[in-house]
């Protein structure tokens, strides 16, 4: 299949290369071309701007922000650019707000679109272990079937509205900055109490919580190794904030995301957003008097 | 080895059972007798009275509140009757300073004490597949170790003073009580979104979140199902409030174990109190207008 | 002085009769006219389209919401139409965010801009008895400070940048709300205690408490009179939206602001809206299991 | 009226005094009897024992804690010694469990028993300006009315069963801490806005707040005047503790008392148990990156 592919970060450009040795032909275009070239060099081909990589069967896309989709047009203008049934694939996680709007636009200008958010970090994309998320119209689905069942380990489609696809991604992180908060407030006090906080983890994660989450972040947490950050601060910042704004938007008050929105803004207050979002798992033994962040070593977390 | 076993509630009946199975000498007492009766149809003796059971090698007890332990005595007077040299092994789940002070009598009166609390529902423990945490001084775990090695599939030794062995209990069932939290959130959220919710937790229990914890309680959301309840609500409160009681005597802050308190004193305040505590994973449905409770059923929850 | 009004409801009707009062020439607009008709009864002009109110040497605008705003232009387009030196006085409650944005795009077309939300229900706006908060450049607000003292008993100019007035206002806001939860929770306790509520309303705004907030907000919470809305829940959950947007801006947690955002949501989700904001002093009561909503009578907040 | 004194404190010094001045007979006891020398000098009787302030018509008791009351054997014991007909009135605050415990051992043993706890700091005691909240059988609190009226400028009588009174007070203590937290987001919002904060709190306390308590509050917020306490930050944890255990005694969840006592808890895991209650006040700017703690002095809260 021909195959547009635009935002070549850790994530984009890992599925990009799994596309192309799957024998896809595809055409690449990132707004810092740097980025672009270890893909041209194992095949792939380099649009001259960003309306080259709409001419193919499908578009892939990843951008970080809504921001960044709506400043090359992808959320509306550049679509004026578009092959005849091209059907864009959006694998980033966008509010179900701008999911709807941005379908909408796609609509009314002829093209598919399929909302695919995905599970898993770059590694996990580079080994083609995602969990991919899809929500659309069922032809443009179909269309884009193939692909995303090769770049995932799983495939599920959660309804025909894109929006769907992106609620189904931001409950997941929600409940996934959940067990860092969960796990955080929970060492803090046994540590206080003086049990080797490993040793609770160890006995918590193979046991009754023997899943990846806990054993990935509670790792991370027990060990207070919150660089280098494998999910922004940031972006766990702006991941429970989509949850909370479509928790307005359907009338779910979700009060245990509004603690971690919480959790999120007072690191951030503190010079944190550099840290992996699991860093808000230090923060309850930060109010217990025992942070985890020594005094003198930014980001400081409130040691002021 | 002679052991002493008091409080055989489905829990306690069922250790003890295995125990039998496991060749001890098993005397049993029991506040209602009733409950001794399948035990000593497989070989036990029955005690004449509490103190009866105190005449071994060791004493495990397994009653469901402090306030059970302290009616016999077992706190304190009960204790005079003690053979030499007896250790009780304390299977309960009880708030760190009431496990300080009862060690302390124990102490005073020259019998052992390890706290041993266990993870695992009913059939876990007839199983023999409890995860088992103790405490204790050395020479007391040490002749406790054989029979809790026998009573489930994994001993775990946290500390010396008894205590931290509940401390160790009380924040995992923190952490368990968390999870259905969580999900209850994330569940209203995409259903109200128009997302199947099995689908949702198919998905997440089967991916990053694919442990026992989240398989168990997540079905049992999904599916409303409530009753019976396998763990109570009320001990469910109990529990959290036990995890507070040691937030603050450890100046742990646990606005998350805050939030859990406010939702089962919620399901209490609306005639929840024989619900399985899973039940709080459905206030979130409730706050956001879609009580998975049906009108005219009690228990009713919020619908007044 | 020559003032042009656009958005004459409840609030900005009583205001804009107070200038004509006061012997100001004013002209004025509002989408739907029939709102223009007691004002031009009272000596006011009824100008043509909405630019026709720009035209003198002071606009004033009271619109409900940013959508509003933007829906005239009134953010951008229309300042085309300002006469030279034109002041635009925006007495609305809008996001820092929108503040910023929309004094930026007054200052592209040299138009002045002053930001000047109001504290205060409708009879205070009709008795000249407002707190009126104002920010701007110094010559802007010292050409709108006689017809803002005229408007109120009291203005306050919080500083030079327009954002901060609408920060001041979000900010005394939610301690509004603030008082309202509080009552409601302290209410729900000593009534269920048995405690005659109306007893502890009295005593509590008749000492410490003795302020217009609590004596008025305590009346309705105690005699559960949350229609008709004299400051729509809607309204509400909007105010306390803008200070969560602004606590993430300025990076200041909110746990208290987090947890009015639920209760209006939850509120909402069950057919609140029309309610006073002051009926969120109603839930902590319903979730004791005793509801100030009649369960026959919409809107039937929580009884399913 | 032949009274007894037991407990004199700063609160209880200065109401034994208002007691001699107003003529009546006071016979004194306190542990540490240093307290009691003040008042002797001014006319009261020093009693050889607790027993001793037993022996009149009426003992009045204020000590700070449970732990107090029991130690003396004021709960139970002690009562023994009463003259007959005696009536205690407990100005303490204490919890409903206890009162209910308490009130009970009084009736077993045949002496009145009238719970009055007061609102106001030790100046309004010494003032006669105390609002005093009573509660009790009929008879009893008919005999102490006289001198309930004396000791402050309104007696309340909220009840007949003597915990209501104290019910009355923890929910009156609750609001004014809530009022302390609510205060203090809202200056730590407007501050990092660059608005003046003491001007934020002039406008706020002059209007719309004009009571005692944003007045008072507010004034010590703003300053940051935390030391030296008028009111403790360990009374003010015991009194939101109290709060939250009647809370769930009566099923009435109470969110924001649940945040108030993780407040107060960060501050006592980071050294502030000696400071005002109002310096929970400080902690939303603290977790802003702002504190009001300089980072060089104690107590320094949270900069570790």
């Amino acid at each position: 299949m021909r195959i547009g592919f635009i935002g070549l970060g850790t994530m984009g450009g890992a599925v990009a290369a799994n596309l192309l040795h799957a024998g896809h032909q595809v055409t690449v275009w990132n707004r810092s071309p740097a980025k672009a070239e270890p893909l041209v060099a194992q095949g792939a081909v380099l649009a001259a701007d960003a309306a080259g990589a709409l001419r193919g069967d499908l578009l892939l896309s990843m951008l970080a922000t809504e921001h960044a989709i709506a400043e090359i047009g992808l959320d509306g203008a550049l679509l004026a650019h578009a092959s005849k049934d091209l059907v864009h694939v959006n694998l980033a996680t966008v509010s179900t707000e701008f999911a709807r709007r941005i379908a909408g636009n796609h609509a009314a200008r002829g093209v598919g679109y399929v909302a695919s958010p995905v599970f898993g970090r770059a590694e996990a994309a580079a080994a083609g272990k995602l969990t991919v998320v899809a929500a659309g119209d069922e032809a443009s689905v179909a269309k884009a079937r193939p692909v995303l069942e090769a770049i995932g380990q799983r495939l599920v489609v959660v309804g025909s509205s894109p929006e769907q696809a992106n609620l189904f991604k931001i409950a997941g992180n929600f409940m996934l900055a959940s067990v860092i908060e969960m796990m955080g407030e929970a060492l803090a006090l046994v540590r206080k109490g003086g049990i080797d906080g490993n040793l609770f983890y160890q006995v918590m994660s193979g046991s009754l919580f023997a899943a990846p989450v806990f054993q990935g972040y509670g790792a991370l947490i027990v060990a207070e190794k919150f660089e280098p950050a494998g999910f922004s601060l940031r972006l766990g910042l702006k991941d429970v904030s989509l949850a909370l704004t479509s928790s307005a938007e359907l009338t779910v008050p979700m009060p245990l995301a509004s603690l971690l929105r919480d959790r999120f803004i007072t690191l951030m207050a503190h010079g944190g957003e550099h840290l992996d979002w699991s860093a808000i798992g230090g923060l309850a033994a930060d109010d217990a008097g025992e942070p985890p962040w020594p005094e003198a070593d930014p980001p400081n977390a409130r040691s002021s």
